[in-house]
């Protein structure tokens, strides 16, 4: 353990000291800018260059990969590769996580389908439909299974992670068996706010959010012009 | 026009102040999270209650609202409705926002199926794809035509918002016909980045980003643990 450190350097799980959720949140953005730079043969790049390809303020970027320890080379600036390492680390995406989403209709489709998924690590083990007519559907190369197999598979892949693609009627029920069979993080398209246990994290996914916000822009432009 | 404002009060196009833009993100939860107190009945809530609705602390909801001017009733709170209507007014969503979708994949189809757009003032006016075999679908009672009819639909509608659900190879092209037949504001769920003049807001939405946040938390509870 102690020799893996000093050769990996500090990872995140031995680390005590937590992240502002606001840099976490902005992670995921650097570490798809750098996948770009990467994809694009860029080998280092100036703070400011990382900054306009994530579309940041460079500030906010240096104080953001300062919290990973992060600071660049003096006039070199940041290897593109190893920065992407050490974000892809910090955010856990260096492992594998297997995932189960329930609801498999266009959503559930798209998001089983989705190659930043599985570039990103999260491995789609099972597609669950409450659905009869569903069953034995093959979507994105996996079976579609009934719901009531959630258990079993959760258990069989140690999955940490479920994404809820139902309408939001069904959500609560499936969130709640989620929880009750091991699930601690739950990602959730349903248009409804989940109750679930202090310890279970879910984050919403409101596919109008950012309409919303184009709108509020637009409104103001079309006011000003 | 002085008594109009005297009626609604002030609104966001004759006001020349700015809200900061993480309001601004925020606006749209503060908005979905009071559509479901207002369906469940609920006439007044305290900004304790609305923030424990939209998942943010109160402090920061009563300052996001204070940008505003709606400060709640002391001894009494919010007044459910007028606060919705207020919010759902500062973003622009009274308005009634005409927009196109470009592919008309799994994605697209669930975006032209999504509830939440439509009841958020967002109204589909054409489906686009490229791939003659799509021709004359409907999704969603919407007919699919040839992305070839974009320059005519926008003029016709008065498009000024297009989303694009193409993959990533497809996509730039589409937001250079997109930005030179007037659209002005760009939701981009291709996975790269799209360059458009200063004058265009493109948002991007990235349906790996909130796995990739969760997967953060998750690894800190599995080292904890």
């Amino acid at each position: 353990m102690e020799k893996a450190t000093a050769v990996t350097g500090r990872t995140s799980a031995d680390s005590s000291r937590d992240i502002p959720e606001a840099t976490v949140a902005r992670l995921p953005i650097y570490l798809r800018a750098l996948t770009t730079l990467s994809e694009q043969g860029t080998g280092t790049c100036s703070s400011e260059e990382l900054a306009v390809a994530a579309g940041v303020n460079s500030a906010k970027l240096r104080k953001d990969l300062s919290y990973l320890g992060s600071y660049g080379t003096r006039g070199v600036g940041y290897d593109v590769e190893y920065l992407r390492y050490q974000i892809a680390r910090e955010i856990g995406v260096t492992q594998d996580w297997p995932v189960v989403i329930v609801g498999i209709g266009n959503l559930g489709q798209a998001l089983a389908n989705y190659s930043g998924f599985r570039s990103r690590g999260f491995r789609v083990v099972a597609l669950l439909d409450a659905d009869p007519a569903r069953r034995d559907e093959v979507v994105a190369g996996v079976e579609v299974q009934a719901f009531d197999n959630l258990e079993q598979i959760v258990g069989d892949h140690g999955v940490a992670i479920g994404v809820i693609a139902t309408p939001a009627v069904a959500a609560q029920d499936v969130a709640d068996r989620m929880v009750a069979c091991g699930i601690t993080s739950i990602l959730n398209f349903a248009p409804i706010v989940l109750s679930v246990p202090d310890q279970v994290d879910v984050r919403k996914v409101d596919l109008s959010i950012e309409l919303q916000i184009l709108a509020y822009h637009e409104q103001r432009k079309a006011a000003t012009a």
